[in-house]
């Protein structure tokens, strides 16, 4: 199996090396690295590891800016990120950290860390361990945050 | 037949379940089961159960927050899963219930478990019955909610 | 010929009886219907009519409601019959009348009926005179209102 | 050559006749026009003209009325619009003017004729004379206004 | 390597002529330059370089205007440059430089040519170091401002 990691040089915490050494712990995979200015850069550089590459899955990490623009690059990044997906019937699983999601920076990269090393071990279970996902279907999970759990009736 | 039916771990409901569970009471389709981490990766995994898996038609199951963000999510996602459809031909009925539907817990599970079962309907109905269909046009039908019929001249 | 008339259940008038009607007015092109259930199932229902049962030409028929999401659900349809229009090469006509462009439910029946009829017309202009709408180019055309006309010098 | 010329009968002046006007004063280009009801219905008339009728650049003319659902209606043209250019690899030369641009009538027909000619111009030069449009480059450049010019250091 | 340069005659600064410029002091990769009229017509330029012109990577160079319709615009061009990325599988590296970044037209020059040079370096990373950028992953780089620098913790 072969994993691809796209980060940002526009992000201020180094997300791919964060993944890697998760996605590490939980399988053998071959991983494929590759790092592009911003956001943007992400759709077709996945979408490059996925068909140039051969990589069977993708990880598209990136730090999104607090101003407005930044979250237009965002959405234009997510639908590409989506797109690229559906012409290549491969996962891409992106994790978007927004600037404004802390008010503190350690606060951030901390949220940064968590919501990349849980998104890490998605993709392990999509590529390895697809009946995981199925025992947590509906139960509340927030990558990087606690948990909400599922509604008790 | 098969029927394809995608949720996620991110919702609070275990939607899949319900809506297997009334897919069942009505015809003995094959049904394929894929739950995905987040509402964004619905597109692809509904296109693979339509192409990898031979499903005939398949469900997006999903429950947006409530947050600006996830409302950007959602209409992302949904552009997603309708060209997934344009690109297969094929049928995927998305189900979202947004988390602020209701104020209370216990009123959003009902809304969930309401929309998922009558729109696992309509699957069965584009799958086996188009004539239903017809005769239901412009009869005002809101899944989860009291329909609201037609216009009276 | 062959024309495709989509629409849904979610409506709360038979445009596609309405459609069907003023159409058999001007032409004996066959005429296949598809009801779905929401506006979103419109682009692919589309699709198929004129990939797979040889359709010429579709209308897309459906009332939005008049909620955020509702108008978001619009523009995502209006996005998919526009991509599954460009994909097949054929036109679809879009006849959306939205529940808040009347305050009264007996006005809003009268605009949904003058607008699918006005855009029926257009639909067998397309097919069979196209010379008619150069002639009509620039003279402010709005189906279900009265025209603007052109700007006089 | 072969040049497709798009309008609509929406629109209040007849842009269509002033693009083949301008056009004809520049070239000997065979001229196909198509007039469709509104904007959403240009992008596959677009194509149509470039993958049908072996056009080489095409014009896609409209007016988007000041309503917010006019705008998003425009919106949804342009990227169709830019979509249709991506699956051909010909240029369509978009020409909107929205009718909130001017607050008087005959100063609207002034400022529709005045950027649909220039924009007939900018096709010529992308068939014939792509070197006129690199000296122009970074010029400041305002179809329909005054030229902002270039920012002098 | 052949490198394509977009960019309009919309924009008060040739940024075409800046970011030649600085490649070639970095690398001897062919040069074709391509010029539209405005931003929306970049994504198929880009992709004509890419595909017609067999470059290996392309640059779209513009300078979106301060009103609401250029920030429209400006997303438009940016969905069809991310699509165009995924049609070819090359990247096409975005120089947007909003008119409102600066308030006095003589910063404003000065940002396009920061962020054009900055961005025409990271092209040649991209064809030719792309080990380069690794190294940089993380690190909050910031084109045409100074760069903010990864978190410290």
């Amino acid at each position: 199996m072969r994993i691809g990691i796209c980060d940002t040089t526009f992000a201020m915490v180094d997300m791919g090396k964060i993944a890697i050494d998760e996605i590490k712990k939980h399988c053998s995979a071959k991983i494929i690295r590759y790092t592009v200015p911003g956001m943007k850069d992400l759709p077709v550089a996945c979408k490059i590891l996925l068909e140039k590459e051969d990589c069977d899955i993708a990880m598209a990490l990136a730090m999104p800016g607090k101003m407005p623009i930044d979250k237009q690059c965002a959405h234009e990044a997510s639908l590409g990120i989506i797109l690229a997906q559906l012409l290549t019937n491969k996962h891409i699983i992106e994790v978007f950290v927004h600037e404004d999601e802390c008010e503190d920076k350690k606060e951030l990269y901390k949220l940064v860390e968590k919501r990349t090393r849980e998104h890490a071990i998605n993709v392990v279970n999509l590529l390895y361990h697809k009946e995981k996902l199925i025992k947590q279907a509906g139960t509340g999970q927030r990558q990087g945050f606690e948990d909400v759990g599922p509604i008790k009736i």
